[in-house]
């Protein structure tokens, strides 16, 4: 395939700077259906990226499309602030009903404003409300957002120098396997935490990524997560699971930290939730944590309610039983068998992941920058990922067929045998 | 109209405490239609809320209606994070060729993420970054967002409390007629910048909006703008418009800081730039403060795609002429002789407004909220606004039709009376 | 007199460039005796600055001598941490029946270490600790100390941006007479506090000097201090006064704030509390706002006991009675009518103070540090001081006899002279 | 010995709770001499104390006694905020004659202030001023200074939550042997400044005290400072040795880390920096970074000249050659063959120790209070240090002669054995 750099004039003129994967991917896009997208002058790209993980289902999934044209048709309430609505309803129903009730999960549900953003933001005034103390413990290489309350328990030096002032009351611990198991986990945390004369401000909440998507495909081992959940509550921390990209079935279960068999204070979800890419976004928490005052926290667009009529088709298609989990672990084995015959044949290359989400890493730092590019010369749409953009991150959509899968996976192997 | 209270089983059982609106209102809203809103109970509401303004050219405009599924019928891009895409270029033409160019205006655009706390966000990073300080003047009464960078800058005590933290480096000057003209503008404000001893650290920028919605619909003059922008020149600051609810028409012009002829180095737009209430925002700012990094600040649902679609279809349908400012402004002035003669007959009530933002202020400040609750009984949504409520503020869509407008402002007239 | 530049080679080659005072004053000092300094080149200098306001009764006061050399004499304890000495106890018996009970002032005394800025950060940190909140009101120009809680609520920019940090928690409010009367006292703070979409974080205190000093002596008058201490009440904010220049008889009465006839929740004393220029503060409080725990503050020089020694000597020596308060009050008079004479003179001059502290400005802001040289030729030591060296600052010691009062003022009335 | 409770009425009555050592000494010391006290009513005790490092030469040291007498007799300057005095410049000389030139070191000198904390302020004022960071590295159990500035960056928790506002811009990272020996020297320090995404902001210093008094006596090992040094050289950061307690030959040296062979960029010196236990304090750093304007920092107190009067006699008698340094290294042995064996008998007492300052760390906790209790009641006076007072801290006079620190000993050996 041979692709000519669009005109892109009126993005270069008008655009500012700050746009980003405009760069990588120079291309103008028009359509996108299931696991392609479609230039406008007519090339497909086989889609590995998925909205960051917010199209888990595919592009404009026609299930749910069907439920929105309707719902459009017919006048349904689009914006809604936080008023109740038959859509809002409709969606809080089929979320207890598919997901709560069965996992057991006791949350209240809370509408934060639709981006994951917002959800952290919401999270962190939770908890700090609840706890009555400022500071937060973050771990190495994560990723919560960009606003200000989100970026300062974000890892990332860069973005972290865009907040333009110091980033205070957090504090970033040791994440899984940081020390490649050469230091017990959680030695450092639990000192700090036990030693009166140790300078750590006693923590209100501690926010983890069970799988650390922008930090790396960072996989936390289900014990790792138990012990914190322990430590947690040890030492009357509040546990909060950002679920923003690895939650709504990335990892299998609906939340990825179902296989750690623990129940975290407050959870964070968005991205995919919607299932049809629109903002939305859920706050979650225990309900003796509700103790948020009427309006303490709002926003405009929290009531975005074609994103709940998606949501709730999204619930009542995928998640009335187990077949998505079961169907997501066994793409993820194909994953696995081709990254792991990548890296059989390639040396400098390691791979890691979970159910759907999965990340080589290349010695050589900046060859995975040029293993994207030269997929993306290829047909196939991914990403770099990690501190240092050495990890290519795989992020297919979870309903993507078998074959398409694999010719990603070709593609893939390719890419990366040629920029040997 | 006697209103039966719906069954809110789930809502109840399942929301947080946090939600407010929909305590208001007691009603399940099901379907809406320009100024008309509907619950499930088949009872028929006129909105002169709007979504909080983000509804300025009503529920489910048909114009745009058509246009955004259209779009999602021939399955556009939905999802698009900052890729480039026909319907983001679409918007920008639009945005260009109507708005900005018209106005001789300079900005660059950045998508920021889709909500007004995002654009907020991304406002006050780019200040600090261009100017190198941390310290953001704001005014009393004003309202930027709940993030804790917009939280910080917002004046309302009880939101603020909800940070958890101390909010710090920002310093709230006296909006205009902040005491009655008793006082010169800004006297307080320029004295601290030229007194080298006064204690103020020097900001890097004031972020205002034209007219104070949450905070009372308080209006600003356009001499005082006029001089605000100069104190900004002056002192080398830079001045920030929140135009977030203002903005997109509400006061009349497209912007609401065009009547005072001054050009901000940034501006926040967000709720209604989308025309269909769905979430979307931009920060516009002047060329020469570009100075952002590809990806120094980023967003998961910053390329909503419909929402380009409905805004650019806005911006071709209302915006290539001077004849939406015009309506708006006939429309206005039927307001402002209804509250008129409503403060006449009423002692203790008084207006002000400009555009179609209105707001009566009860001298019994527990009387605006019973003007609200009367108001939903007789089928009309207003809401309060001021730091104690005391404010009853009209944001109907610009698209009412006079008929409508006479009758909410008749029911408002009987809501003012029957509360007397 | 003629000065020849002494060499000052170990001070240029190894003291740091932050020295300061040896620069206006490029001398190198020898012996000091009552209101005269002498160089080692044999010249004298009558002092009008009396180390900044740290000795009140004149350089190595003679009675204080006797008092300090028999205590070093005997071996009485130094160095005595917070341990009770004889030396503490007499020291406080001496305060308490020369200085509290009189004035039936109720303050318990705590040690915070020997300088002003330890007992202004051990008042703030009692305060915020008391109102469990972290935000202070201190008033333009205000100066409390270099150390970070202390240059928080320090007005001066120059030394606020030696933080290297954003100073935080800190609002500035117009001091007394900052619009030349033209707006009411505490209208803008007041509103503030009142108006709960204002912004302003509640304060836990509010901390005033009721005389700056560095600040340009600013003199608030005692009708402005009654309604500051009346607005603390109404408020629930502790009142500080910074008592560290003005107390300890500078204005006449013992502390500056009696002749307001208010009673502050928290003093800092200092400067001249010892006598005779040795390192002592105190940190004075209502006996409910004592909560502190044991230790929870401390210092290792905190039990300067020479110094409680000097000190006691002091308010046994001057303070038994009221004497020394009507001295400091006719030299005032003396001070007075010099300065009028010189401000009728001499156009663009104008004098302010109160007892024996008293500020000439100069609309011709460079001339008040020509001044300043000028009278350091002719032999008296006088200092600039406000937020541009524009106030030439006269803090004679209150044991100055008459006729070198009057010397010193005529020679400083030569020096105005001579700069015109 | 027994001892009579003294009557402690004024103290009880006026001076604040705050107040801590007077508790666990319930006596009014009155004299003192070398290494012993004396109370009001005849008792002598022994001091293993030495106003917490502040009286390295014992009690009014005779030599010391007679230059400040002899200075107050002739009426030097006494109090000369930064003026240059011949006083001052006979320090300065001997400073440098006698420490900087012979150990090579190219320090420039400034007075911060007279106290520990003002010494600390100066130094991470400067460090943050150099480097334009805000954030500095310090030690678990590391112990500052109580100023806002100094008490972020210690350890003490209890201590911390004094400040009544969350202490931010410190990161505590693991002190010397902090895991016994199992983590590799920094492991998790220089992992996180080379992970661009550990979200560690670049901290502008390391502040680290090579004893950790406060802290527990805790001794790091040459070989980890050096270390530390390399660490700060290779990640751009600076190095400041707080040696308030350490310096001025506690350890042996004159400074604390000559040991190790290394040259901090900073070092605070303090406590018995004047040799008579009369507040003075020194911020040292290396030429190229006195980048301070004049009067960018001050104090009233910066000038205490009959400090530097002792304290330049000091020098010259105690540091013109290598006596002190072996003195106290013998000393030192006496010391440790002492506590050897009373903890080769006492099981679950552990000792350290380098020079003169030495702990015993008792397993079981509240014991190492009983011990300073039982050793008070026996005429001796030592206290705890430690996050939970385990540890008996031994810092006697440098100057104690062999048969008064042999009598110390037996009476600690006995005080142990008598708290078994």
């Amino acid at each position: 395939m041979t692709i000519t750099p669009p005109a892109l004039s009126v993005f270069e003129a008008l655009e500012s700077e700050v746009r980003s994967y405009c760069r990588g991917w120079p291309a103008v896009f028009d359509r996108a259906q299931g696991s392609h997208m479609y230039d406008e002058d007519g090339h497909t790209y086989l889609d590995f990226f998925a909205g960051a993980g917010s199209l888990n289902y595919g592009h404009n999934n026609p299930v749910l499309k069907r439920a929105l044209i309707d719902y459009i048709e017919r006048d349904g309430v689009t914006h809604g602030l936080d008023m109740s609505t038959t859509a809002k309803r409709a969606f809080l129903e089929s979320f207890q009903n598919n997901i709560l009730r069965p996992r057991d999960l006791p949350y209240k549900v809370m509408f934060p404003g639709p981006t994951g953003t917002n959800a952290v933001e919401a999270a962190l005034k939770l908890a700090r409300k609840v706890k009555g103390r400022e500071s937060i413990v973050s771990f190495t290489n994560a990723f919560h957002g960009m606003s200000l309350g989100s970026l300062a328990v974000t890892g990332n030096a860069f973005k972290r120098a865009g907040a333009g002032i110091p980033l205070v009351h957090g504090t970033p611990m040791p994440f899984d396997n940081y020390f490649d198991g050469t230091v017990p986990d959680f030695l450092w945390f639990e000192r700090l935490l036990e030693d009166q004369g140790s300078g750590l401000n006693q923590p209100a909440a501690v926010i983890v990524e069970t799988v650390q998507g922008e930090g790396g495909i960072n996989v936390a081992r289900p014990e790792w997560l138990r012990a914190l959940a322990e430590l947690c509550e040890r030492q009357d921390m509040l546990l909060i699971v950002d679920d923003i990209q690895m939650g709504c079935g990335r990892t299998g279960a609906f939340f990825s930290f179902e296989e750690a068999g623990i129940t975290p204070d407050i959870v964070t979800v968005s991205k995919s939730i919607s299932g049809y890419g629109m903002p939305m976004s859920l706050t979650l928490f225990k309900p003796e944590l509700d103790i948020w005052e009427p309006g303490e926290h709002n926003g405009t667009f929290r009531g975005n309610n074609p994103a709940f009529v998606t949501a709730a088709a999204t619930l009542d298609t995928y998640w009335a039983d187990g077949q998505m989990e079961k169907q997501t672990l066994a793409r993820g084995e194909q994953v696995e068998q081709a990254l792991r015959a990548i890296c059989e044949e390639q040396p400098g290359v390691h791979f890691r992941g979970r159910g759907l989400v999965w990340g080589m890493e290349f010695e050589d730092k900046p060859r995975a920058s040029a293993v994207c590019k030269r997929a993306f010369e290829l047909g196939l749409l991914v990403e770099t990922s990690g501190p240092e953009g050495e990890v290519v991150k795989l992020l297919p959509a979870l309903t993507i067929s078998p074959e398409d899968l694999d010719e990603g996976l070709r593609t893939l192997a390719r890419a990366v045998r040629e920029t040997a």
